[in-house]
């Protein structure tokens, strides 16, 4: 079984109960809930059985704690989650708004895993990755975007393979150096797994199918277009596939995508023929909205089987 | 009427909705609410009616627009507190535990009040204080300790006088050079507002009689030892003075030595006798517990007054 690394924060997500706006009165919250896209990703993929480990950093306090036991407990390799002896451990702040979009109180940039110090165990873990997956979400400063280009260089070097999740926060696209490392992110990609308008945010074109010619031309070899309730696309120079989203009750969309990715990632690294997976993946997502917590709603490979087949014999 | 000005922490507190140990799964919350032990001193005084000024910073988030918001509707001079662009709104995460002692989840010293950045708003605030009032919790970094200490001095310099409640936790006392800064605070102190064991923590003298004499010696003039629900002592060169605690139904202590300490300090400024004084602060205290939420129980002269009165004329 190939391994991945994924390099990335690590954070609680504290949830407010009530839909509304914003923080700015005392209100009923629920956490601290294991969350950072990273991690989910990586959470995701353990729980399907792939060996898999992620480079980050928590304080020495409760929150670091929580989800260090989480990630050890589903099976993720935790000997590079640094554990910083003077930084709290990254939180986010989350409140749904009645429109579905969401107001946000982060701590990250200056929280443990906004920092970066290689250690020995980080070096190690980066050596042994086959796959390398990178998160948008994490390249959070030029350490960060460093470090990911050059583990992906270095992976591509020795044979293995890279996935690509832009997961982009507008804000971060827009400092500086960012668009540059995407596209040089993008060039070291074997697997892409843009969500929604992310698909032509990085190309010339604009339009879907000119986007996917011009990333097949950087070399990228696969593309899953994650379209949340609308299904999903995967393209291949020899095919394309769709996949309509299952039918199921919302309760959180948090993490959904990263479940997907993960799951697609971890099958395709598998050579899980290639619609099996997407199917697997479209399950994995479904299944993630429907708990409460970005990382809750992980599931292993036979849930996700018996939940596949379930939904598809329903009437 | 004198002008209080006080330098550190805002935050905001998020409480656990249940007793028990720490934060290790999502739990009930509540929150956020405006916190921070010099907030809340500067808030009481506020709410009394006295001239006060906090320097010290938020994050441009939810969290910092909380704060300022109650501050400046109960009309503390907001004008030094700066809004970062970039860290984060410092923030404490509390649960009691069964016997009353408390665990916490902080994010201080790496948030936007754990930095100091001299602006000519704080420049000017500063040089408008009367009277100064250091808080032991804020003491929190070389640089915070010199302003303090400095500041202390400029006011003592043009005839003004100085406050300091030790409000240690013991963490702090053992960082270096922390010892000595108290040392040279309580050496410029005129009002000195211990909480229990915090009366000889800083002297050689381990008996309360003898410390109260090594005080004085260090040019003290007035000390007033809070003892939460076993009353409240005020001793000066020329009479000690003993208040009981009103008997309240205790629904969250935090924030009480804060107001307590606001509420003399407001009074003894204004030249108030000293039982009258002794006797609103320790309604402050007793006010400031029946209320969930550190900042939540500051209240204003009149509500205290009739307090006071009621209490005193109960069977």
């Amino acid at each position: 079984m190939k391994k991945i690394v994924v390099v990335g924060e690590i954070l609680v997500e504290i949830m407010a109960d009530s839909e509304g706006q914003g923080f700015r009165e005392p209100i009923a919250l629920t956490g601290p809930f294991p969350s950072g896209a990273p991690a989910i990703f990586a959470d995701q993929a353990a729980r399907l059985g792939q060996p898999c480990a992620i480079v980050s950093a928590v304080g020495n306090d409760d929150f670091g704690r929580v989800n260090i036991d989480r990630l050890e407990r589903d099976g993720v390799d935790v000997s590079a989650i640094r554990i910083d002896q003077d930084r709290p451990t990254g939180s986010a702040f989350v409140r749904y708004r009645s429109d579905g979009s969401r107001d946000f109180v982060f701590n990250i940039r200056h929280s443990a895993c906004g920092y970066l110090e290689m250690t020995d165990s980080t070096q190690r873990v980066l050596e042994t990755a086959d796959h390398f997956h990178v998160m948008g979400s994490s390249l959070s400063s030029p350490e960060f975007i460093a470090l990911n280009v050059e583990t992906a260089e270095a992976v591509k070097g020795r044979g293995g393979t890279v996935s690509f999740d832009p997961n982009l926060r507008k804000e971060i696209l827009d400092t500086p150096g960012m668009r540059k490392a995407m596209v040089r992110i993008l060039q070291l990609t074997d697997l892409f797994l843009p969500s929604d308008e992310e698909l032509t945010l990085l190309t010339e074109a604009s339009d879907h199918g000119a986007a996917i010619q011009e990333l097949f031309g950087l070399g990228i070899k696969a593309i899953v277009h994650k379209n949340g309730v609308k299904g999903a696309h995967y393209y291949d120079a020899a095919q394309s596939l769709f996949r309509p989203a299952f039918v199921v009750e919302e309760v959180d969309p948090t993490g959904a995508g990263d479940c997907f990715g993960a799951t697609f990632t971890s099958l395709w690294l598998r050579g899980t023929n290639i619609e099996e997976a997407l199917e697997l993946a479209v399950a994995a997502g479904a299944k993630a909205v429907t708990k409460r917590g970005p990382m809750e709603g992980a599931f292993d490979l036979q849930t996700l089987q018996a939940f596949k087949l379930e939904q598809r014999e329903a009437p």
